[in-house]
């Protein structure tokens, strides 16, 4: 049996779910589901993104989209859960981030994919410097060269980052590869801790978080009822259940569902849909998924797997 | 990599699936589905319950939950998949069962608890006499005591069952209690064709599957879209997709799929519901969660969490 005290369960339900509507969440249901994720022992809750709404499109987006600090401050009464934020590359604004002695937030997350890797680094000295907990999240491995990886390796290495993630973006990854990905990032980066992200495509976010962990991954990435884009992630309320940590209770997020996921779940979609099955068997990005399942045919699988399937189709390359 | 020439794939979404419905699936539907199943390479079709309506209520229950040999002979243009039927023990009329040559079905399998083997057994022996490919379903294996379970591995190895399942039917397991498993009947039956068949309360169902598939299990049992009791089981569709085998295609499931099984999720529920989750973490029967999901609290996850907490509650017993 693994010892899970070094664990850390980050809830990104609302940075992840706001992908599904558009960060619409409102200001109470937010500070319930903090506290609740207090409760519950949840040691970090993403509370949104933190680029630029000058460097990007807001489209009437919440709030939990270009978290401002004095917003911030004024929506959350601290406890013992820690705030993250996450920020893309080219798309935040680093004026934007105060040291972190004026902002709630204590980690700051660096998603890049692998050719953006010097910016990111870039991004992580100075969050670094500024005195936040910092983590890479290298989006899409599932698509990286093996020498590109080995090339990033080196200089993450050599970075002050404290969390190093394994992003299942496509939710295409099975559990045997994530104890290959967990081996090979161990061997590379003795130094850091590491953490996943997984999507549900292939409903195996939950199996491929516990094969994480057995592999000693601490850092672990879930959403209430798998809130997140397209299929979702491995669930907070699964999760906290099974770690064996005096700490985590899974009843507050069990009242979360109830009162909120639920409802919320019959105006926006998220989960083990065919079409996201479909592109997490086939290693895709699930924008063409996404875009099925605004359309018309939404429910036509069959024509949508022939899509893939036929030579012609521009989406192979 | 395991070969995974040796794996069986039995689609119980007639027989698993009806717990839901109560059978009420047509003529046609499982007609097509049959059809769809020959396509996708599935090796086993699970078509129903070859139980006597004379032993068991029957309640308006559709045709496969007593199956009648003359009924599957109009209904079925038989194909390469096999035809199964599952029997439970006090429940089946050994005379009801004619000689395989007079059958459509191929195999019969016999479903027990631990304290019922003997009657088992002796079940398997007269099906096999018959002719008929036989398996061994022990269910509630996760209450299941080892002592037990030891002295009927004895006997089991000295019938003539082609296969023994291993059972999760309170959806309860992980992986690496699965492995565990494995282990323990490979070397107590070794000459014996294991199967193994799941329930997705935690978001497993497949994930299990996977890791008996890499231990050489070869008979896995899956329905369409996960149809089957409570959270249901692990789906056809990831199955046929995930096996390396040339036979599978997953095209003809995904038809199924947006034909009937959409439609049928909208008034039939199944899947990865709270209260499974719940009664699956706390390896219960899924009885309790069935009826709280039929009553007017059926979203009530807190209120019925804290049942099971209680040291009062006579559902602990």
């Amino acid at each position: 049996m693994m010892n899970h005290e070094q664990t850390k369960v980050l809830d990104c339900t609302i940075r992840d779910g706001g992908l599904v509507n558009n960060w619409q969440f409102s200001v109470p249901f937010v500070r319930e589901l903090y506290d609740a994720l207090n409760e519950a022992g949840v040691e970090y809750m993403e509370i949104g993104y933190k680029n630029s709404p000058k460097l990007l499109e807001s489209d009437d987006a919440g709030p939990w989209r270009f978290l401002d600090d004095d917003f911030l401050q004024e929506v959350i009464d601290k406890k013992q859960t820690k705030l993250s934020a996450l920020v893309d590359i080219g798309r935040v604004d680093e004026a934007d981030i105060l040291p972190r002695e004026h902002s709630l937030l204590d980690l700051i997350r660096v998603a890049c994919y692998i050719k953006d890797i010097d910016k990111a680094l870039a991004l992580v000295q100075t969050f670094h410097n500024k005195g936040y907990e910092t983590s890479l999240n290298i989006m899409a491995l599932s698509h990286v060269k093996e020498s590109d990886l080995q090339e990033a390796f080196q200089r993450i290495a050599r970075s002050p980052v404290d969390v190093v993630y394994i992003v299942d973006s496509y939710g295409s990854l099975f559990p045997r590869d994530i104890e290959y990905l967990t081996d090979k990032f161990r061997r590379m980066l003795p130094d850091k801790t590491l953490g996943i992200h997984t999507h549900n495509n292939l409903q195996l976010a939950f199996a491929n978080t516990i094969t994480a962990v057995e592999k000693g991954v601490a850092f672990l990435d879930a959403s209430v009822y798998g809130m997140g884009r397209a299929a979702g992630n491995c669930t907070t309320e699964l999760l906290v259940s099974y770690l064996r940590k005096a700490r985590y209770h899974v009843r507050p997020i069990l009242e979360i569902i109830e009162k909120h996921m639920i409802p919320l779940r019959e105006q926006v979609e998220w989960g083990y849909i065919i079409p996201y099955m479909i592109t997490g068997l086939l290693n895709e990005h699930p924008r063409t998924a996404m875009a099925l399942r605004s359309s018309p045919d939404k429910d036509r699988y069959a024509a949508f797997y022939d899509r893939f399937m036929s030579a012609e189709t521009p989406f192979m390359s």
